[in-house]
C-alpha cells in the first residue's frame, strides 16, 4: 500500500460516524498531512478533540476548507446545498469536493450548481455504517471490504474521479462507478426501504394496546431485536434520505407492499406451498451475501452466545 | 446449580437446531441420565450420531418414547398432532409431554385431545434460535438468558408445570407463564411478522427488473443484509408457524401495513417532522432491549470489523 499522503489537507464537513471513521482510516493509511474537522455544535467539537482524530477543528467553514485539497461533505444530505454555497468562495483552486451522502441524484441537484469554476465535484457514497452516531462512533475499519460508489456526471473531471477512487481504495474500500439515478434505485431497495420498514415495525410494536412495550422488549430475541438495530440509526440523516430519494423509495415500497399483500393472502387462504416456496428462495440470497464477503457466516451475526 | 438428573430418560422428537441445543444444554446441566433422539430421516440421524449429543437415536417413535419421563415435541408445529396421536399408546404413566413450538393455541388444539389419561402436557416455547437448521446447528448456550414461555391451561397438572419450569431454568433460561392466546399475539409482533417482512423484502429484491440480484448482494451492507439473516430460517418450520397463528399474524400485519402507509404518505408529502419523530422514538426501544440483556450493545451486532 502506498504510504505517501494523497492530500496535504483534507477538510471533513461533518465529524459523526462517517466523518470520524474517515479520519481514522486516513490516519491508518497516511492519506493526509493535515485533517481539518468542521461541526456546527461545540459539544461535537469537544468530543472530537478528546478523541484526537483531527489536526484542527472548526465551528466555521472558512478556516476548515482554506487551502484544503479535498473537502468532504459528511453531514445529513439535506444540508449539502447550503454548505456548498457557503464554502464556495473559500475553496482553493483545483480543490476536489466530494460527499458521503446516501442519495446521489438529489445531492448532485443541490451541490453541483454551487461548485466554483476550477474546482471539482465527485459525488460518492461509501456503503458502510453502524447504528451508532457521533464522533465517538467512528473506527478505521468501517470501510474495509465495503463498496464505495462514485456517481460522476459526464462533465466530471476524470482525474478528480481517479483521485477519489484512490482515496477510497486506500481507506479499505472497493470502488464502483454508477449512474446517480441507478445508484438511488439500488440503494432504495438495499438500504432505504429496509430502514423504513425497520423503523415502521418498531413503531407499530410500540403503539399496540394488546401487547405491552415491556413484553416487546422482553421477547425481542424471536426476531424483532434485529430490526431495532437499524431503527436506532440517526434520525436526521434518515429523514433527509427519505425526503431526497422520494421517487425511488416510493417505487420500491410499492413493490414491497404488493408482495406483502400476496403473502398476507397466502396466509389467509392457507396456501402453505406459496409460503414454503418463497422461504426456500430467500435462503440462497443469504448464502450469496456471505460468500461475497458482505456479511458474517456466524449464526446470529456472531452475537455473543452468553447472556450479556 | 443442582446437578442431579431431573429425568431418567428424555425423548427429543426432532433433533434440529432446537432439539440438538436442548441435548447439549441437558448434558451441560446433567439433566437426563439418557437422551433419546427421534428423527424420520436417516441423514439427520447420521449427523446426530456423528456429533454424539444423544444416547440413543431412533427412526420410529415407540422405542424413543418408551420409558421416557419427559418427551419434547421439537419438530415443525404442523406435525405435532400426528406425533402425539402416534406416540400416545407408548407413553409411560406419569410422563410429561412438552413442546418447543412457536405458536401455542394451535398446538394445544392439535395435541391436547390425544394426551392419554395419566400423562401430562405442558406447552412451552423457548424464545431462542439462530438462522441455521439441523443437528449440527445446536449448541448448549442457545437458551442462556433467553425467555421460555409456558402456556398451561387451567387443567394442566401444577406439579408437571413446576418440573418443566425447573428443566428450562437448568437449561439457562428464564421462565414466564402466559395464556396461550396472549403468547400468540406477543410472538406475532416480536417474531412472526418480523420474519414475514424479512422474507418478503428479500423476495421483492430478488424479483426486481431495474436492479440486478448481483447488485442487491454486492451493496447489501446498507441494511438489507440484516433481513437476509432471518429470511434464511427453516422454511418448513416457518410455513407451519404462519398457518397456525393466522389470526394474530393477520391482525399485527394489518397494523404494520397501516403504519407503513402513513409513512409512505409522509414521504410523498414531504412531512419531515413525522419521519423525524418516529425515527427518534424507535431509538429508545433499542436501548431498552440492550439494557434488558436481550441483545448486544456492540455496533453492528458485534460483527467482525475486518473483511471476512
Amino acid at each position: 500500500m502506498d504510504s505517501n499522503p494523497l492530500f496535504a489537507k483534507v477538510a471533513l464537513l461533518g465529524i459523526g460516524l462517517i466523518g470520524s471513521s474517515m479520519a481514522h482510516a486516513m490516519r491508518r493509511a497516511g492519506l493526509a498531512a493535515h485533517i481539518a474537522g468542521f461541526a456546527p455544535h461545540a459539544e461535537t467539537l469537544e468530543k472530537a478533540k478528546r478523541i484526537g482524530f483531527a489536526d484542527s477543528l472548526h465551528d466555521t467553514l472558512q478556516p476548515a476548507v482554506r487551502d484544503a485539497d479535498f473537502v468532504v461533505l459528511a453531514a445529513p444530505v439535506g444540508a449539502f446545498g447550503d454548505l456548498m454555497r457557503q464554502m464556495a468562495p473559500h475553496l482553493k483552486p483545483g480543490a476536489i469536493v466530494s460527499d458521503v451522502g446516501s442519495v446521489k441524484a438529489a445531492v448532485i441537484r443541490d451541490v453541483a450548481p454551487h461548485v466554483p469554476e476550477g474546482t471539482h465535484f465527485v459525488p460518492a457514497h461509501p456503503i458502510a455504517g453502524t447504528e451508532q452516531s457521533g464522533p465517538e462512533a467512528g473506527f478505521a475499519e468501517l470501510f474495509d471490504g465495503r463498496w464505495c460508489v462514485l456517481t460522476p456526471t459526464p462533465d466530471t473531471d476524470a482525474q478528480a474521479v481517479e483521485t477519489v477512487k484512490t482515496f477510497w481504495r486506500r481507506c479499505g474500500s472497493e470502488v464502483e462507478i454508477m449512474d446517480a439515478r441507478h445508484h438511488d434505485l439500488v440503494l432504495a431497495i438495499t438500504s432505504h426501504v429496509p430502514h423504513l420498514i425497520a423503523y415502521n415495525i418498531v413503531g407499530t410494536a410500540a403503539d399496540l394496546e394488546t401487547v405491552t412495550q415491556g413484553e416487546v422488549i422482553k421477547y425481542s430475541a424471536g426476531g424483532f431485536r434485529d430490526f431495532t438495530r437499524i431503527a436506532a440509526s440517526d434520525p436526521t440523516m434518515w429523514r433527509d434520505v427519505f425526503l431526497n430519494n422520494r421517487e425511488a423509495v416510493l417505487e420500491m415500497l410499492g413493490r414491497f407492499s404488493e408482495d406483502l399483500t400476496a403473502l398476507q393472502r397466502a396466509i389467509r387462504w392457507d396456501d402453505g406451498e406459496a409460503l414454503f416456496n418463497l422461504f426456500t428462495r430467500t435462503r440462497a440470497i443469504r448464502r450469496s451475501i456471505v460468500e461475497a464477503g458482505q456479511d458474517t457466516a456466524a449464526p446470529n451475526f456472531g452475537r455473543l452466545r452468553k447472556k450479556t
